[in-house]
C-alpha cells in the first residue's frame, strides 16, 4: 500500500469546484527554492535549532513590515506570534481560552473545517446570521442577550469578515466597527480568519477587524496558504501582548520551541527578497480571470431562478439554487453529470438544510471553470 | 526591539548544563540543505499543495522501513501519523482524547515541559514513581488502584521508558512487559516518549512498549529533533490504526492538511539518501565522548556525598547531592560560580523539593563539560 503525498484527490470526469486549494500551476516553485537555498546560506545552524517560541525575530520583523503596509495600525513586534497557519492558531487558542461546554459563536454560513476544530474542543457553537455585507451585528448582539438570559455567556466568535468561505461576502466598515464594540461590550474574543484579506480583485477591503479599537479582544489571523503556499504550513497571528505571551509560555511551545523553524526561515528569505509582493500581484491577476471566467459562465448558462453572489475577492462563488433544491441532495445529479461543489449545510453549525453550493475557483482552470458550470446549467435545466 | 531567531540563549561567564538541546555543531546542516534541494527538484509543487492528513506517504514508507529495522514488530503504514513532534503529538492526542479533569499518570521524576503540556489541558497529574530501572510498576498499579478506590480513573500515562529525561534510565524488559500489562488491564493510553532510543552508546536497549501485546493502548511518539535537526518540527506517532484515523480526522488536520508538508519531504529526502543512518552513527560517537568526558570529570571533581547515574545514552546525567542541599536553592551558589543546571524539583508534578539535578551533556563540548563539572565540585565543596 502506498499513501498519497498530497490531501487533493481528484476523480476522472468530474469538474471539482468543491477544493478551496490553490491550482499547483500558482504555486511559486523556483521562487521558493531559491528562498530555501538562501534560508540555508544565511541563516546556517539556526535555522535547524530550537526556534525562539514567539517565531523567528527575523521573520517577525519582516511581518511587522509587511501588515504595516496593508492595515492601517503598524504592528510592533510583542503582537505577533507565529503559527503553523489559521487553523493551529484555532486549534493553540482554543486549547488556551476555552474549556469544553463553552460557547463559541459563529458566523452562519462560515469555513466548515475551522466549526470542526471547534468542535473538537468540545465547543458549544451558536450560528449568528449573515448577509451579502457579513455577520450582522443585530443577530450577534441578539444572540449574546439570549445566552445571558439563560445565565450564559459566550468565549468566543469565529469570524471571516473578508472574501467570506463560503460566500464571498465582506463585511461593512459600520458593520466592523459595530462588531468591535459588541466584542468589547460582552468581554467576547473575537477570531478574524483573515487569509483572504490580500485577495481582492476590485478594490481594497475595509480595514481588518483588529484595526478598530478593541481593548485586546480581536486576534487576527492571517496565514501564507493562500499567497504562497499551503505546504509551508505557516502563518500568524496578530493580538493583544497578553495573548502572545499566553501561546509563548504554553507548553507545547516552550517544550518544541518555535513553529516550523525552518519553514519559517524559508519564508522569511522568500519576503525579504520581495517575492511576495510580486507573487500576491500575479495571484490577484490569475483569480480575477477565474472569478471573471466563472461568473460569466453562470451568467450564460444557469437558470434565472438561480441567484449568484459576485465576489469581489476570495476563492469562492455563493451561488443559491432554486429554492425548493435541496444542494445536499442534488450533488449526485451534479456528480453525474460530471461537476461537483460542497453543498451549502456543510457550513452551518447545525447543518440546516440549504439550497445554496460554494464554487471554489481558485483550483481550475479557465477552462474547466466553462465547462463545469455548462455541465451545471444542464443538469439544473433538466 | 528585534526579537531572537532562537530559543537558546546563553549568559556569558556561566557554563550552562540546564539546555537540553543539541549542539549547533552537530546539526547535519550541509546533508539538510542538499536534502532540501532534492525534495523540491524530486516533488516539486507536491510539497507545496495541502499535503495528505496522514503525512506524505512518501515519508510514512521511510519512517516503517526505518522502524523495522530498529523495533521488533515492521509497522505497517496505516498505524503511523507524522507530528510536528512528540510535544505537538501529546498536544494533540490530549484534544481528542482527554477533558479537563481527567487523571494523567507521569512517571516521577519526568520532562518537565511534558507536564506543562498535560497541564494545559486541564490534566490532573498522580505521579508514579521511578528508580533506576524506569517506573515502578508496582506504583503504577498502586496508583490505579487507589483511583478506583476513589470512583476515578486514569485517562492516560506520560512515560519516557528508554534512556529517560532528566534520569537517564531505561525501563527493564520486565518492567515494560509489566507495565503494557497493567495498561491493557486498567484501559490506559500509554504515551511512550520514545525520542532518545536510537541514541544508545552502549548497547541497544530493549525493545518498545509498542514492541509488546498492547491491544492499542501504547502510542509511540518518536522525533527527528534529537537524531537530526529540532528546526525542522517533525516526528511521527505509531499507533493502532483507529488512534492514527482519529488524529486524520481531527479539524485541525482535515483544515490544514498533513502536519509541516515541505519539511516532510524534506525529511523524505534525508533519509531516502542514507543520510541518517550515517548521521545517527556520528552522533552515537560525538555523545558518547561526551558523556564519558562529563562522567570522569564528575568522578574527579565531585565529592562522595554524590551520587550519580550513569546513563547508557540520550542526553543527561541525573546527579544527587547531598541530602541536605535543596537543589534549586542551591543553583544561584552554582551560576555565581559560573555553572547551572535544572534543579530535580522542575521534573515532578508537584514539584516536590529534590537534592537532584539534571545535566545535559548534549550542548557542551568536552572541554566545557570538565570545566564546569569542575566548577560544581568547587562549590559543593565551600
Amino acid at each position: 500500500m502506498r499513501l498519497p503525498d498530497v490531501q487533493l484527490h481528484l476523480r476522472p470526469g468530474i469538474i471539482e469546484f468543491g477544493w478551496g486549494h490553490p491550482d499547483p500551476a500558482l504555486l511559486p516553485l523556483d521562487d521558493l527554492r531559491r528562498a530555501a537555498r538562501m534560508a540555508f546560506i544565511v541563516y546556517g545552524a539556526d535555522a535547524l535549532a530550537y526556534g525562539a517560541e514567539q517565531g523567528p525575530g527575523s521573520l517577525i520583523a519582516e511581518l511587522c513590515d509587511l501588515l504595516a503596509q496593508r492595515g492601517v495600525v503598524p504592528p510592533s513586534p510583542e503582537t505577533i506570534f507565529v503559527t503553523a497557519g489559521v487553523s493551529h492558531a484555532i486549534d493553540l487558542l482554543c486549547t488556551l481560552y476555552t474549556r469544553p461546554g463553552d460557547v463559541a459563536l459563529v458566523q452562519a454560513p462560515v469555513y466548515h473545517l475551522a466549526l470542526k476544530i471547534l468542535r473538537d474542543h468540545g465547543l458549544t457553537l451558536v450560528p449568528v446570521a449573515s448577509d451579502e455585507h457579513g455577520l450582522q451585528p443585530d443577530a450577534l448582539e441578539a444572540a449574546l442577550h439570549t445566552l445571558a438570559q439563560d445565565g450564559q455567556h459566550a468565549t468566543l466568535l469565529y469570524t471571516i469578515p473578508t472574501f467570506a468561505n463560503p460566500t464571498g461576502s465582506v463585511l461593512s466598515a459600520e458593520r466592523r466597527a459595530a462588531v468591535v464594540d459588541i466584542a468589547v461590550k460582552y468581554g467576547l474574543l473575537v477570531l478574524e480568519d483573515d487569509v483572504y484579506y490580500d485577495l481582492w480583485y476590485d478594490t481594497p477591503p475595509p480595514p481588518p477587524l483588529a484595526a478598530y479599537p478593541h481593548e485586546g479582544r480581536v486576534v487576527r489571523l492571517g496565514s501564507f496558504s493562500k499567497i504562497v503556499a499551503p505546504g509551508l504550513r505557516l502563518g500568524w497571528l496578530q493580538a493583544d501582548p497578553t495573548i502572545v505571551q499566553r501561546c509563548v509560555t504554553s507548553g507545547v511551545i516552550d517544550s518544541g520551541g518555535g513553529i516550523n523553524h525552518l519553514t519559517a526561515h524559508i519564508a522569511t528569505s522568500y519576503v525579504r527578497h520581495g517575492y511576495l509582493t510580486r507573487h500576491i500581484d500575479q495571484l490577484r491577476a490569475s483569480y480575477r480571470t477565474r472569478r471573471d471566467t466563472l461568473l460569466a459562465a453562470l451568467a450564460a448558462h444557469l437558470p434565472e431562478t438561480c441567484q449568484v453572489y459576485h465576489p469581489g475577492g476570495g476563492f469562492f462563488v455563493w451561488l443559491s439554487l432554486p429554492e425548493d433544491v435541496d444542494s445536499a441532495a442534488f450533488r449526485m445529479r451534479a456528480e453525474a453529470a460530471g461537476v461537483s461543489y460542497l453543498s451549502g449545510d456543510r457550513f452551518y453549525s447545525n447543518e440546516q438544510q440549504s439550497n445554496a453550493v460554494r464554487l471554489a475557483f481558485s483550483l481550475l482552470s479557465p477552462a474547466d471553470l466553462e465547462e463545469g458550470a455548462a455541465r451545471l446549467g444542464r443538469v439544473l435545466s433538466e
